[in-house]
């Protein structure tokens, strides 16, 4: 069992990312401690082009994110919030991820079907509630499964205010629901894996 | 297995409830074949006063939808589009349900844990993808589970336009989709009888 | 110039309410200042029929509140935050708003043209960038303005935390921000008051 | 008076844009035919880098843009509808654009203060609602007035449809919503442009 963890900071290596920080915080030690192997992908450091197909052609790095999201059994979509949303880097995943909706595995399953989801959000100020929101529709949308309380977040409150790794506030209950999160992840795919979902029927 | 759907419809009975007929249409027979039972109560009818406990006293009808909900392996929340926004008896209910967040069962899991939740959404313009993310976000933050692509909707897209009674237009579409919808909330719910999800770790 | 505060906690009277508490430090005092009478409605007292038309018949308190509204220059909507949305009882106020869509004023604007609105959110965890876009699209739709900065909002950041009135944390960026909101709001009504917005084509 | 559009399509020129289209069918002539000089900008054309910074550093194309939005009086987001969200190219434009935030004018205003924006949006499905509802939210916050009924869209309803420019349904409606929406935004400039908001108290 592997997850992927799709880290949607907009900062380039190697600057520090707070969501990043949470991840390693919360989630990857969980990972490890239930023998789950994972990888972080940090899309912003690749060259992932605009568009709605798997491949949008010379030089588009999505084609091995893309082998990677089919090999995962868990997916974990991590961004900052900007603007109230999360970031264009997260937007640009599901966008690059809408494809996944026509692809069908040998047993006919859309490709995330039997895979599950969560949303790992951080931000200096407020909005987690909504991105968790988008992000699971549009995961759902795909065919991915997420357990009840599949997300974390991490934030200052109102006004202008300290990152994620620039204080201590907050961590522990972050790392507690975030392990929550985890270990509900893991035992979805694995009663998934025993126990899959049916394959749906086609509009055509 | 049981079912119970929260139909969210502003029109007191016995007026016609679009929501009820998509429900009609493409939920409740998909149930009744694969063998579970199901039961829906139609809110607005019911005198739910506003608060976010279990019960808020002389008069409150919620108590009684609580209990349904204890008993239901399924719930699925049916809600037109006003505003863009779920109805004021979803949200109602939503508000209701926070309480159940520090209920426990014997075991320990919050109450929702192990039970599997989706969407039906109807209205005649504009808005479903939106309320499902509110939606399932706001059930996932209470333990709900939701299997991949576990909504379904019906509008009649921009503008002004017939409701989902007054035209066959997108039916074929919407039952597909909630036959699909349906068969995997109850695969999900038979997966995670057989292999709950764990117990969280509380923060006190 | 007069303002209409439409206060959506959940709790009736007399209870003490977070949001009117922000209200009162933040948006009032400003309001007098600037010589702009003001009226809070706290609509969880009143019995507001489900439904969107104006008039839901016998017993109905909602007409009352829409010639409140008629008379208002300014609009604010003060909502809590519940499982990451606006209230249902806010919710409830924008479904019976819907109905000014198709009034007209004599001149043929439908009514909310020409008057301002901004909104004002409490929570103790997360949400109110999330309620403050969901609000302004159902009130830009119906045709208020919202002037740049139009809104105000206070809460504690993530999980579990104290309300409004249990800590003085954030009350001085939440007054600062919603003085500048009310500012807006005042000099916006005046601007329109002086240039009108023009009637709108009518689809019919 | 000279609007900007910005346009957020994920199809780099010269393939046709649907939301283009739009934005020529309801939006331009009508600036045209009010004497509003307009430009279209597609960005997905240039290399805006990710950040939060008005420039990014070598390469970054979003200081053109940064300069072309002082200088507009109207500001109007176009976007696609895609995983039920405005495109990653609009995404990474409020981002570009969250640093005007701290920017001032001579006057002290923050430099989106007494312009006006609108939001356009297209889709073959479902979402118009809630992206003009995200937008308008980080334009007010910004400081960008929006008027009543300040935005457009055009979808096709559930399920997979065409396109904007592969039918003529329902391009009336949105070209007469779109042309309303040109002529609020046009007078609440002039209108602020008379009077203006006031300087915003600021934090610090």
């Amino acid at each position: 069992m592997n997850a992927l963890i799709l880290l949607c900071t907009l900062k380039p290596s190697p600057a520090a990312s707070n969501t990043r920080a949470l991840v390693d915080d919360a989630i990857v030690p969980v990972l490890e401690t239930e023998g789950v192997s994972s990888q972080v992908v940090r899309l912003v450091d690749l060259d992932i082009l605009p568009g709605v197909k798997t491949d949008m052609g010379e030089g588009d790095a999505w084609p091995a994110v893309h082998d990677k999201l089919l090999a995962a059994d868990l997916l974990i979509l991590a961004t900052p919030t900007w603007m109230g949303q999360a970031s264009s880097v997260c937007q640009r995943a599901l966008e690059r991820m809408d494809a996944m909706l026509s692809e069908k595995t040998s047993e006919g399953h859309p490709l995330a079907y039997n895979k599950v989801a969560g949303v790992v959000v951080t931000g200096n100020e407020d909005g987690a509630h909504h991105i968790v929101g988008t992000c699971l529709q549009a995961l759902n949308d795909l065919g991915f499964t997420t357990p009840g309380q599949g997300s974390c977040y991490w934030n200052s409150g109102p006004g202008p205010g300290p990152s994620y790794s620039d204080t201590e506030k907050g961590h522990d209950y972050a790392k507690r629901v975030g392990g929550n999160m985890t270990r509900n992840l893991i035992a979805a795919a694995r009663a998934l894996r025993a126990q899959p979902l049916p394959v749906p029927k086609s509009g055509e």
